[in-house]
């Protein structure tokens, strides 16, 4: 596939995640920005199905009321999505492009979507599985960090538990090593679902429970209140002529507020105004970069992720990575569709299968 | 799904990967374990397009030849495998029973399988995704166990080299911090391909363009030769109606051989026939055992798994966690169809899709 033809794209959303309605509401946002660049808004339901819903339908009521049942469902094949056609002959959707995976948390984000895609040939721009799974589990998000350049970016010093400790934790035996404040995270939830600020004894068991109702386990970070933060977006690309370029967005100093709500996040997946560029100087924006760069690596191909990192004492800290941000972070590009014409797409690596083996094998046994 | 109808397996093999032909062998192995309990045997081909394939027919050359594709094809979809009935109508099969993933390398073991089956709710045997990265990028392997308990279980020193920097390494610009000999190995490739050790200078440059011809990244590791050497699978289940409990085949020390090439290897998958205990205390067994929990945790859940250790100074060492051992490891179980009867499916967590968000902005809203 030629970089020439990455100009029209299908927006994928919804999914069986705890983050299904801001999937909805974050592919409103990008229909605002894209416009008819978009082919087809792609709808997977809560039992796994795929609806071809029409643009004038992207309302968030068409979602909550089910009358988006009532628009075309697809079907994944090789290549593509199909609609059954006249007597269950299936027809392509011949008009994709390529496929902007916009589904927040599981599916979309855990590497179920990526594998799909990558199983079926579809070409797309997201996490691909390694990167998915690195991301999603902030566990192994720090473990991937941490074994990186320590002297570029750093990541908090953390502990994890399991749902299976909770006893323990309570009963005293197995305490939290970390002074209060601390921050409590299901592992592997986005959006602020299920964090929670601990400030005293007294918190820790609510805070637990709410944690694990969601995940079986949780990681807990010292909380440093009003630490300054960074949000930087960006991929590899390609940019004037030269290919293997980072093309990064302006970085934006998130508002104050301790820790963003469900609401907040969720007006936050709804945003489509250009934010205000963070105050900082160039240096501290290269810095930024280089530490972007390192974390992006080869392993986040393809997707346009954001890094949200701290700067705490002089030194970067990744906080986390978002491998598909709300509405892809459209309020931090100038352009976000000159953006996304731009995002190098990995090719899958070309296997050939000879049976070399197994003829060798069957000579050798002469059978 | 209830633990007592675990009773029959359909086997997935095949898929698209430099180990296609060892699933193969692996397959044809599993049959003459299992015998008729296996309903299906379900073959992956190079193209993604799966086909049934009659029992009788499951000999190397129906593959080599192409024959296979005279039997029936199936096509995936929600709850299982489908057969184009009359006029184009789906016909689900419905002794799939639970399937066995087969497919060594590529698409089995780094995520794809586990990611569709899940997502088309298939009962399957095999590691989920978070597993299968894990297991399939021997980097991640690494920082993965170095994250555990090093008391209990480490892994070697070992340093990464990307594709880009191999010019550095050969200039001396970016010299291997290893003394020779050293091992250089493709970071996500099994069964050997592409493993070589390095004895002195002359052999680094062949050494490295094999493994980068496989893979973006390598891993290089110190070599000891003639090591002690254990192999270990397990797996999570029921024992004596007790969940949660790690079931444990025999200790295996595999044969001596420096490094088993890849006919060796395409022999070891074929293997049916009891292998040997290990000679050692009970004492080494328990802190294989203890290796193993560790490194199985909850993240290998659903899956069979083989771990290869190696005892240092009486320290345990992960060489590497096989998530599809070849034929199952059947040969380190007493009884391997008990066995698999015996094993924990994760199941999905049930996900409420509830709209509330999207219902309380339209009503903030007055919309």
């Amino acid at each position: 596939m030629s970089w020439s033809v990455l100009k029209s794209w299908s927006v994928i959303f919804g999914g069986v995640s705890f983050e299904h309605e801001i999937s909805i509401v974050s592919a409103i946002s990008l229909k605002k920005v894209l416009g008819d660049k978009i082919k087809h808004f792609i709808f997977l339901d809560s039992s796994h199905s795929f609806y071809d819903i029409a643009p004038e339908k992207m309302q968030a009521k068409t979602f909550a009321s089910g009358e988006y049942k009532s628009c075309k469902k697809l079907f994944l094949g090789l290549g593509g999505f199909y609609e059954k056609g006249f007597l269950g002959a299936q027809k392509p959707l011949s008009d994709l492009g390529v496929a902007l995976n916009l589904i927040h948390g599981a599916d979309g984000e855990d590497g179920t979507l990526a594998s799909i895609f990558d199983f079926y040939k579809i070409p797309f721009i997201g996490p691909r599985i390694e990167a998915s799974v690195i991301s999603f589990n902030k566990i192994l998000t720090k473990i991937y960090v941490d074994s990186l350049d320590k002297s570029r970016v750093k990541t908090l010093p953390f502990c994890r538990y399991h749902r299976d400790e909770l006893p323990y934790i309570l009963d005293g035996s197995k305490p939290i090593a970390f002074p209060y404040p601390f921050i409590i995270k299901p592992a592997r939830l986005g959006s602020s679902i299920g964090i929670a600020i601990v400030n005293k004894q007294s918190e820790v068991e609510y805070a637990l429970d709410s944690a694990f109702e969601l995940d079986d386990s949780v990681i807990v970070e010292p909380f440093y209140k009003g630490v300054r933060e960074y949000n930087l977006a960006g991929f590899l690309g390609i940019k004037d002529g030269q290919k293997n370029t980072f093309i990064f967005s302006q970085v934006e100093e998130p508002s104050k507020k301790d820790l963003l709500d469900f609401n907040d996040k969720y007006l936050d997946f709804s945003r489509t105004d250009n934010a205000p560029k963070a105050q900082i100087d160039s240096k501290l924006e290269s810095r930024l970069q280089e530490a972007f760069k390192i974390i992006y690596g080869k392993v986040f191909e393809g997707a346009l992720i954001r890094c949200d990192f701290f700067v705490i004492d002089d030194e970067i800290y990744l906080n986390e990575i978002n491998p598909i941000p709300g509405s892809l972070a459209n309020y931090l590009f100038d352009n976000l569709e000159k953006a996304l014409e731009s995002i190098h797409l990995p090719r899958n690596k070309n296997i050939p299968i000879t049976y070399a083996y197994v003829e060798h094998i069957r000579k050798t046994k002469g059978k």
